[in-house]
C-alpha cells in the first residue's frame, strides 16, 4: 500500500455541516484505504455523527476537538486572528506543521484565502497564491484563476497563476497540454488594461506552457480554453457572471415549462434527455476549488457542498500528493528560495 | 409639430448592411413625422435600396454618399484617421458640425467609440465617454457601463458614469430613482481593488443618485440593479458573459429538445410558453447601446441588428433629443468648461 495521505476535514464549515461533510469524510475513507482523515471541530458534535455509520476506520479516523466555528459573514482577518480554537484555524495548523499534507472545508472562503497565507503559508518564491475553481463549460473543465483575493496582481504573478493552472489541469484534471488563455476585452496583442498589455508577451515568452492568446468572455462558456487568467476582480465578475446567468436562465426555462398543463406534460418528456445533457456542467465531480501555491494543499468546496463533492475533493487531495503538484510546481517554475539562497552565500 | 429630429444614418455597417439598416431606416421616417434621417454610405447602393420601397418621404430622408467602408476587423484608430470617405466618419462629422443631431450604426464598434471622441467629442467637463449597453435581466433592463475603451479609469470618471447612466434609465428606458451599484467582490464598502475602494465613498456621498452600494455580478442577471458601473475590462467581461452564458445554455437545451423523438414532442409542447417567458430577454427593444458625454448622440446597435432595432435605435435618438438629455446632463452634473472659465477669467 503506498504512503497514507493525511487530511485535516473541518467538520464545521458549510450550509451541510456537519452531516454531510461526515458522510463524505466516512465515504472516502471507506473508499480509499490510503486516507487519513483528522476531523476538526466540536468533537462531541463529530463523535455523535460518526457514532451513525458502521464500519469507519477508526486508526484513520481521528478527531480534533476546537471549540469555535468562523461563521460566513464574519470579516476574515479578524476571525482567522482572533478565534485560535476554530476548525479552520486548528485544522490549517495541521497542515503548517506538517501533521497533514492537506486541509478540506466548505465553510467561510474568506477566512479560507486569509488562513492559507497566514497559517498554512506560501510555497518560497511564489508571490500569491491564486484561488482556482474549475467551471464546466460545452467542451469540458475550465480552471479560472485568480477568483481569490488577488484583486491588483502584477503580471509576474498572473504568470505564476499560467504556471501553476497549467500544472494542476494536467496532472489533477488530467487534461494534455492545457490551453492557457489571458481574459481581455478582444483578441489583438496590444489591447486590454496595463496589466493586461503587460502579461501577454511574459505568457507568449513562456516555454513551459500552452499559451493561446487572449480570450473574451463570452467564448469561456464554449470551452474555448482549459485555463484562463486574470486579476480576482475580474476572476469573480467571469465566475459569478457564470452561475447567475445559468441559475437565472435554467430557472426561467423551469418556470415556463411549469406554466401550463400543456407544458408540463411537455417538461416531462424532455426531462429525461435536458437531465444527461445537464450532466456534463456539473461540478461536484470536481469537488472543490484548490488554492494554489501554499506549502500544503487548501480545498475550498462550495457552502452548500453534499456528501459527494466532500468525498471528491478528499480523494482530489490523494492524487494532489501521489502526483507531488508541489514539486511540480518548484521543478518547472524554477522556484528560488530567496531567504536560502542568502544564507547559503553567507 | 415638434422639431425635427436629424439622425445621420450609417447605411453601411453591420452584418445585415444596407439591406436590414435602410429598412429600419424608411419604417422609422414612416412612423415618426418628426424624423429627418441622412443616409450615409455608397449613393447608388442607398438609392436602390430605397427604390424598393413605396412611399418613403423624401422630404425628411437624404442621401450623402461615402465611397469607403470601415470593415468591423479593421484597427479603429487607423481607420478613423485614415478612411475619411467612409461612412462612420462622414456621419460622424454631421453631428460635430451640428447638421445632425444624433448618429446611428451598427458597424465597427471600436472605430465608433474611437470615432465618437476624435469626431464627436465629447461635452466639455466629461472626462471619458462610456459605452453603455442594456442587459435584459429577469426584472428589467439594466444598463452596464462602460463597455467600452475605457479599461483603467479614474474614480471620478465612474461617477460620471453613474451620473450619466441614472439620467439615461431615468429618461429615456423610463426606470423612476433607477438603482445605482459599484460592481465589485462583495458588499462590504472596502472590498474590492483600488479603484473600487475609491470609488465607493465618491458614490455613496453623491445627493443626486440612488446608489445601493456594491453589486456582484451573480446578482446582475436577477435584475438586483438598475445601472452597474465598472470599469470597462470588468464591464466587458460581464456582458460578454451573460451573452457567451445565455447563448450555449439555451444551445444546449435545444439540444437536448432535439435529441429523441420523445423530448422533440415535449419540445413542442413547452414551445409557446417558453418563447413568451425568453420575450423579456430581447433586446431588440431598447435598439442600440449609446456612446454616453458626447457633444451629440452616438447610438451603436449590434452587428446583426435586423430592422426593427434599427427602428427602435432610431426612435431613441427622437426621444434624446426631446428629453435634451446632454442638457440634464450638464445641469445635474454642474459640468465646468474649465477652457471658458479660464478664459473669462483672464
Amino acid at each position: 500500500m503506498s504512503e497514507l495521505v493525511r487530511v485535516a476535514v473541518d467538520a464545521m464549515g458549510g450550509d451541510n455541516a456537519p452531516g454531510e461533510i461526515l458522510r463524505g469524510a466516512v465515504d472516502a475513507l471507506k473508499a480509499n484505504a490510503d486516507l487519513d482523515l483528522t476531523l476538526v471541530g466540536k468533537e462531541e458534535v463529530i463523535r455523535a455523527e460518526l457514532a451513525k455509520y458502521e464500519g469507519v476506520p477508526e486508526d484513520r479516523c481521528h478527531v480534533l476537538n476546537a471549540t469555535e466555528v468562523i461563521e460566513m459573514a464574519e470579516p476574515p482577518v479578524a476571525a482567522i486572528t482572533k478565534k485560535r480554537d476554530s476548525s479552520i484555524v486548528k485544522g490549517m495548523k495541521l497542515v503548517h506543521d506538517g501533521t497533514c499534507d492537506a486541509f478540506f472545508t466548505a465553510g467561510s472562503s474568506g477566512a479560507t484565502l486569509v488562513g492559507g497565507q497566514i497559517i498554512v503559508g506560501r510555497i518560497k518564491g511564489i508571490e500569491r497564491p491564486p484561488f482556482a475553481p474549475v467551471m464546466p463549460t460545452q467542451k469540458g473543465p475550465c480552471l479560472l484563476l485568480d477568483c481569490g483575493a488577488n484583486v491588483d496582481p502584477k503580471p509576474s504573478m498572473l504568470v505564476q497563476f499560467a504556471q501553476m493552472g497549467s500544472i494542476y489541469m494536467e496532472r489533477i484534471i488530467g487534461v494534455k497540454n492545457p490551453r492557457v488563455a489571458l481574459y481581455n476585452i478582444g483578441a489583438e496583442e496590444d489591447k486590454g488594461n496595463a496589466l493586461a498589455k503587460e502579461t501577454y508577451p511574459l505568457l507568449k515568452a513562456l516555454p513551459d506552457i500552452n499559451f493561446i492568446g487572449n480570450i473574451e468572455s463570452r467564448d469561456i462558456p464554449f470551452g474555448a480554453a482549459d485555463v484562463v487568467v486574470c486579476d480576482a476582480f475580474t476572476g469573480n465578475a467571469i465566475l459569478k457572471m457564470y452561475e447567475g446567468t445559468a441559475k437565472m436562465l435554467l430557472g426561467e426555462v423551469k418556470g415556463a415549462i411549469m406554466r401550463t398543463t400543456v407544458s408540463k406534460i411537455g417538461g416531462l418528456l424532455i426531462k429525461n434527455s435536458l437531465k444527461s445533457t445537464m450532466q456534463k456542467f456539473n461540478i461536484k465531480t470536481y469537488g472543490g476549488a484548490p488554492l494554489l501555491g501554499l506549502t500544503g494543499l487548501v480545498v475550498k468546496a462550495h457552502g452548500n457542498a453534499k456528501a459527494i463533492e466532500v468525498q471528491h475533493a478528499l480523494e482530489q487531495c490523494i492524487q494532489w500528493k501521489h502526483e507531488d503538484i508541489n514539486g511540480a510546481f518548484k521543478a518547472r517554475m524554477h522556484l528560488v528560495d530567496r531567504t536560502k539562497t542568502k544564507q547559503d552565500a553567507q
